[in-house]
């Protein structure tokens, strides 16, 4: 899967936003869902996607990009607040090759603590309902 | 270096948007300016920096970030156009646990190629003057 090619409705992200499949929601508006990943990379590894069907950060228009990232700002300073990392990665990948999984755009936020590296996407296993949905109500009580 | 803290003038990115240092330049208007890493992880690998002062995404000003993000999307589709990768890896690193190392607000864009995995930072050595400014030629005539 390429950078190119046509949006796939039946993606895992257009089911859920579509509320076909259950997700950890921490957050959403008009514009944007996000959700926390089920193969985090740490603890509160949250996932901002935008309601405009886009595969990538090339096809979405500007202006829904625009909103998508100040819902990441968002999203973000309210994972800082709940979970006091030491820092945070952002992450967002285009194409198999650019390390894209999920056909639908989304930025990855990763909390981090030092001297933590970093572990691959899935390497820690499933995260539990019950921890996820902690996580959850913890992350979007600090949405403002 | 914490998430929190003072943006510090004398940083190298700041002191390349102020022209007291060279860079290999890709595009530049009012908002952002962007150029070539020096210790490039993957061929084309290019710095998105706000021209606003942030030491990174918590605390630059909603507006100013989405003008960022729009024109991290315009270079991306230039970087993809010049050197036709098979994916785009797009991060942004916040606070020296979350992988930053210069404390002003960047993004940036990797092209990604199949069956090459990504180098460390600065891992493949610095890159010569000659073929930064080639490169940022070739994306630069793609921004249209």
């Amino acid at each position: 899967m390429g950078l190119d090619g046509r949006y796939d409705e039946g993606n895992i992200f257009a089911r859920i936003l579509r509320g076909e499949l259950p997700a950890a929601r921490v957050f959403e508006d008009e514009h944007a869902l996000a959700i926390l990943d089920v193969f985090p990379q740490s603890r509160g590894h949250t996932l901002v996607l935008p309601r405009q069907p886009a595969r990538n950060l090339l096809d979405i228009e500007p202006e829904a990009l625009g909103a998508l990232i100040q819902r990441v700002q968002r999203v973000a300073r309210a994972v800082r607040d709940a979970l006091q990392p030491d820092g945070l990665t952002i992450s967002q990948f285009n194409g198999a090759a650019g390390g894209q999984s999920v056909f639908h755009l989304h930025f990855h936020v990763i909390p981090r603590w030092e001297g933590r590296p970093l572990g691959g996407h899935g390497q820690g296993g499933m995260a539990g309902p019950d921890e996820l949905a902690q996580l959850a109500d913890a992350i979007r009580a600090r949405m403002g």
